[in-house]
């Protein structure tokens, strides 16, 4: 691979420069992006056209030399898969014809096929590893179990999350059934990822945040731990000699809202733990020491302000993390996806200060070790 | 007093139960109060008529025994009276007709008087302190400058407060000459809702969580360390016999989202926390020692549930907060308002449950340390 920076940094391996991507960095801040998902007609038929997809993936690395790519995609093809009739309502977000509110429903969910009824990422995949032909690694993602669930429960986006909490409160038995069905859908669909070549893969877990401290580590958390322990977290790669070596595809877990149970976040058996900005990094790192690498955390809101302003934000947060060490590993991102409202100018800013002022970082550290 | 246990419980002094209120207590999810509204022709009527607010004020308490009475009162009284024109759109919530978003605006802005412009406020303390009698406290409130602002910049509502980050981040100049008028503004504010009565002071930070770890500090807890620092907190209080006596008037400040920064809030000046439910109570407990007590932490959303789990759910948060000692104190609420859609049965269980569990943890106290 011609840059695996990304990998060597989820696997607490030393790097070069403190490598980037950015949540959400193929979408509508990009003209490309918006003329792309013209052509296809819609959102939907975007994510389930694996040339479109492809395209749209590879757009903001010809922009930035960004460290990794991400498959594009939606979290709610799982669900979609699972026969709960995804659409997107104009100018509503997501939602479901077929919500589960009740027994029967959750009785009638069952693990999708990825290899069927989720082909078209499978294709998008395969495509897209051939596209990147090594450039960058390519991750795989889902949604968490929990976070599937708020979407299937209520139906769509929520301000309270009334539904989804009423079936948990009042009827946990069939919140864990749920739950249970959907983590093994999540989990054969990131193996499928992983197969089809995904180099690296997330698990987005965007509503663990809504929960009280307890039913987290149960509901969100245990689900979680549930998907990773399936996971065939190692894949055969052929090098141009024919020869093949088995590499390991990191795991990250991202909640959300989740900096208070870091500790338990990074005991779930990943090997990285998404940061939003709420989390003081340096206080992150010292909490996990050498268990997990971490990932993030700028508020995607700094990015509509000047260039010296994000230059100054990010060696911020680049400090706040601190000096590079053995064993220890971050990854800078937002700390939620990019704004639709972003310049791309802003991302160029961003960009061009984390490597250099990370490169500067490590040339400093190893001035002061040489003395 | 007849019932001063509330008071208590914030000043860290024992108390025979643990008490309770629930923020939003007197809303839409009681019959009474939405024919009270009907009455007054609209929300932002009932705010305005003192003998209606006293009216809802008292609703929750005629049905349960609740440890204090809050205000009948909107948050964006304060800047509605500083010109920019309150109103509210069906089913949308607030609005600003003038909302704050370049340097002129920001100039124009002034400290009201809140006695003339929020004459309706301090009518609507004294004459709810008339019609309770001593028989329950009465907390008054505002918002946060913080979260003032929020509504200010972005003219209501959010879901990614990009106007108001834009000016923090690309003005923070001019954000600060907002926070620091808007903060004289909340100090006058409830200083005068404690020359009118009210005899415990909270402030709502709504949105100090959506700040990153830092600029929460300087822009949002920052300004209401600057409001504690402005505050009466003493007031005299007139016995029937005709003596007077000084009375502290104990402060809570909640930051919705603000777990992480617990030790920061309990350094602010306040004499309480408000702790959303994402918050283990027992750790909180243990991060802040004696130097504040806590309130909280109830998902709200637990009152969807049944009797017997609405049960387990209180004494799961009791046990968590633990067994009372002097110079700790705990206030039951829920960690966000209470939802419209509650039905008030499960209020009953709550306060019912609060109150004999809490007893019954004193009385096991009392039992151990005879031994």
């Amino acid at each position: 691979m011609n840059n695996d920076v990304f990998l060597r940094a989820l696997l607490r391996e030393p790097t070069e420069h403190t490598p980037i991507w950015l949540m959400r960095q193929a979408g509508r801040y990009l003209p490309e992006y918006n003329a792309t998902r013209k052509r296809a007609g819609s959102f939907l038929a975007l994510c389930k056209a694996p040339e479109l997809a492809c395209e749209v993936t590879l757009q903001p690395l010809e922009r930035w030399p960004l460290d990794a790519a991400i498959l594009f995609s939606d979290i709610l093809t799982v669900p979609d898969a699972m026969g709960l009739g995804l659409y997107f309502a104009d100018g509503e977000g997501p939602k479901f014809e077929r919500p589960v509110r009740d027994e029967a429903a959750v009785a009638r969910l069952a693990v999708p096929d990825p290899n069927v009824e989720l082909r078209y990422v499978m294709d998008g995949v395969s495509t897209i590893r051939r596209a990147l032909n090594g450039r960058v690694p390519l991750i795989g993602f889902s949604g968490s179990p929990w976070t599937l669930a708020c979407y299937m429960v209520e139906g769509g986006g929520s301000d309270d999350f009334r539904q989804v909490k009423s079936m948990l409160y009042k009827r946990p038995d069939l919140m864990h059934r749920m739950l249970a069905v959907t983590a093994d859908a999540v989990r054969d669909y990131l193996n499928a990822q992983i197969d089809a070549g995904a180099q690296a893969v997330m698990i987005f877990d965007t509503w663990g945040g809504i929960l009280p401290d307890g039913h987290y580590q149960t509901f969100s958390l245990g689900y979680i731990r549930r998907v990773l322990e399936g996971l065939r977290l190692e894949r055969e790669e052929r090098a141009p000699d024919g020869s093949v070596r088995r590499v390991r595809v990191p795991s990250i877990v991202f909640t959300k809202g989740g900096g208070l149970w870091l500790e338990d976040i990074a005991a779930s058996g990943c090997d990285a733990v998404g940061l939003d900005w709420t989390v003081n990094l340096g206080q992150a790192r010292a909490r996990v020491g050498d268990r997990v690498a971490l990932q993030g955390n700028l508020d995607p809101m700094i990015l509509m302000a000047d260039g010296p302003q994000i230059q100054a934000e990010a060696i911020k947060t680049l400090e706040s993390w601190g000096a590079p060490q053995p064993g220890q590993g971050h990854v800078f991102n937002l700390g939620h996806g990019i704004s639709q409202f972003t310049p791309p100018e802003s991302v160029t800013a961003l960009v061009e200060a984390v490597h250099s002022y990370s490169r500067e970082q490590r040339r400093r550290g190893a001035a002061a070790s040489g003395l």
